[in-house]
């Protein structure tokens, strides 16, 4: 059976934009955990379950932040397993710092960035990282390919029974 | 037995960086193949490539490329494989054109970005997706981990030992 | 007779700044096509659309995307017709993104780059280029050019005619 | 025969990097004009000389310019041709003044911008322009695409010989 | 009798920005005009306008423009009066490309150079830099220092009678 | 008689940016003072040097300083002579912390900001403020614009002599 | 008995960003002095406070300004007291401008930068400074830090309660 | 007596660097301990350290970091003593990665941000810190400004002297 995936946020009010990646890892049928920790309010929690999260049969952690963004660094300071930082839009600098700080890591513990406020592919990377060894999640990623080839596909037939533009 | 690990580079003059990718996964005992692939200048081999990636035994791919970096993203499109993209400094701009270019994937495929030049990291990123299905590897990389704390200690140690700043 | 100009957008959420460059080409005549089509999510479509452009009787395609946008690359990756790109604000970044993904092309590919959202000139940039060899065009531009002047002319002496600034 | 291709540089210390642009084009087989001339310095120059570009039989204008880089925009002020410019990097924000300068150009006058440095594509670019009308120059870009094709996969062979990161 | 100011703006929707300019420069009594022409749609009017303001009896030439912001550069290239130039926020960039294509002039041809939107300030510089020869405005300006003296310490006083973050 | 032209400088080691702006000046036969004083440093000398600046003769002030660049908005702050601000590189971040700290003036206290290192314009900026109640410095001005001019035909032309890029 | 804390605000629109300072001090029992004061338009003012603050019984200076925001520098400039700089967003440079012009002080006059808009954490920072010989005020942040701890501790369950991720 | 300054460094290859802190607290006679220790290599060292920074005497904590910067946040994160961050240019970026994760942390544990390499001003400041309640350094720190004043006074007085300028 396929490991568990962790989704950390280092503050409820990054819950919407980290529900992309909860419902793109349900999606998929794979079990996650869901919890609010600050690398800089909590840090003996994050350590805690950062150390613990291999043994407790995660195989990914995701972990979104904004601002000052040391959430992944953090957890990815006390694991080996892959993190996948997700840097989010909360200050006027809109994402920029957040993205530097998430990845621009030291050598020897990288932190696997998705794009700002990038949710949604932060779990589809999960999943792909599980589907190694996971023959299902490898069908369901190759179908949600092949979906997302149809949908465009349609988009560009409507658009090509639209009159505005040829006339 | 472990997968292996792709090594794309869009330039062999990217080589002096991409060395700390293969070094490090040498270093784990994981397989690699190394290749100059261009995804604008041989596109076809790129995308050759990167289609038969899972089938051919490989669990992850790294492509590093340099200005509008769009290698890791072009053989993204064309795999359910976690690829890993390492922006490379080549131009003015120093990385950043490459590093907005490979992070900032639209939703649905996702390039797991490390830093500006980061090959070492990615070697280190690409071997913890491959331990979660492989204990040799997850040994390894706890071991490293290991020595990056023994190694830091004694940097610390001697630097007591200095009298300079202590006069 | 005038070649015809492609209009590839990579997200039909692009269709609104697309617009300008559709509006601005049926204006001076031109026969164009437009089509969704992502570098990402539909790479197959996009290399069959460019490697067969020029016999296919296009002279000009025109590129929009937003984000990490490697549309227009990929596609001058496939063709040797002139490919124009248009950067598209789609991100907390405001298409400083999209700006160096599409105008910071490796040596042998290049996108004429046109400004963030400037689908207008990239409407106008492709007439520029058919007018070489096209009188019709060409005349039309001029005549683009002309009114241009009037009308900034115009609402220069409307500006002269305010009281307000004067008293 | 084909339209002839004017290179204009705001000053000659620019020429270093212009001259990626002369070879290419000589490289074609078409022909060029260079000049040195600057939209601050000399503009009577440079609006004479764009007033008669089209009907001089020139079919594109190239423009190299740095800092507040003005010269494609006032060049592209003052004709209907297609203008390519080239941001050039002579100060120490390295090209992201002249690159805005460059592509950011208002509604109606658009300029053609290339990567910071881009000589070489502005002269490739300006083939494509004419290769639209010229079927001996498309001939000579699809064998130069060729040929790139063809060099960088013996690139990647010889990386293939190479002991070192096999052993 | 002082010089005339003129007051140039690229486009009539900077005219709200201008106001500022307008507003100041009247409160000081400087006979002001005002004009809507653009450095790329009506090249001749603008260079026609500077080659001929200093012998028109003006002093101080003000130009405010957005985006690739060549206005207040091509003036000066016409001219050797003093020109102010005022970056305005007109696209995704919010000022940047303005305020880089204004300031970042070549050696030889000085823009002086206000804060994006900065009209209010325009004003004020164009009036310290006729106060050199004119005791009048020079009063003036002297006596709105110490109105901004008076402003800010009443201001100050208000506070100190705020019960709220007293108690 | 003409007014005279102070050079403030925050540091000396700023001064071989500066001797641009001497240099200049003195080709203009302007008379000039020169100083080395710190808004951070010096804070008493920099206000008691701008307080007395107008009565003292002068006509225009030159502020050079690097980093949080404070000196030039200092002394207009003491002033109603315009204040002339030269950013100069002194960081790794190559200016754009002095520029932004120089061009950026609130409401009220304007700074002719002139590109980053730009001291030759700074000088010119200078002479063209004191030229409009100097015929002298005006002649002089147009003299210089009229070598710029020549200069610029002459290396066109010895261009045009240049077998190579003829061939 | 502790040392009093004087927060500068450069303009009273930064008041609603600078309330967050009065707030936390005045929850840790911290005496303040709140004043506008603008290091452009007061300067004579803003040196006054500075200077006597010592002897007036401050321990610390908070400097709240926006733009070129040379407040907390020119506060610096004229005390040996610890002073914390807040960057405001007051323009379209959304708080950049403020954040370089506040940090990147020169050798020999530190400011205590914040984050921009960081208004909270410069009270907390003058508590912490102040806790230093202040018993009462360390016990108090040891007491605001757990706090903190349970709040997001409480937040974590409260999650884990919540049925739609879990379903 | 007063309390002891930490300087803790991410890598020792900051020592050159945090060499100015080290030099300028000895200078004001202050009791250093100096330590090389990593956020990301060595969590629990860091984490210990903190923790126990108060007991142990010390009234505050400098941290230098480089690239995604986040010492001086996590040892904010374990302790109410001033934390002290100095952001350290060691990448293409050039140091802004490292401001930006130094500076913006998020509400309740403020990082004290000094400029990017802005080694001194941490001296300074953390002696500034000590002396709000320690007389001595309240001296020294008088004694350093004065020295300041006079050394720029002597260097503008070298000026004088310099005729080059005055011919």
């Amino acid at each position: 059976m396929s490991k568990k995936v962790a989704i950390i946020m280092g503050s409820d009010s990054d819950l919407p934009i980290v529900k992309g990646a909860i419902t793109t890892l349900k999606g998929f049928g794979i079990t996650i955990e869901v919890h609010v920790m600050s690398a800089h309010r909590t840090p003996e929690q994050v350590s805690a379950f950062a150390c613990t999260a291999r043994s407790n049969d995660f195989g990914v952690i995701i972990a979104a932040a904004g601002k000052a963004a040391h959430l992944a660094g953090v957890i990815a300071a006390h694991t080996t397993l892959p993190v996948i930082g997700i840097p989010c839009t909360s200050t006027s600098l809109e994402g920029l710092d957040a993205l530097l700080s998430t990845v621009q890591m030291p050598k020897g513990i990288p932190v696997a960035t998705v794009a700002i406020d990038g949710a949604d592919n932060a779990g589809i990377l999960a999943a792909q990282i599980l589907s190694i060894s996971d023959e299902k999640v490898a069908e369901k990623l190759e179908k949600m390919k092949k979906n997302m080839v149809k949908e465009i596909l349609e988009k560009d037939e409507r658009l090509q029974t639209e009159i505005w533009w040829k006339m």
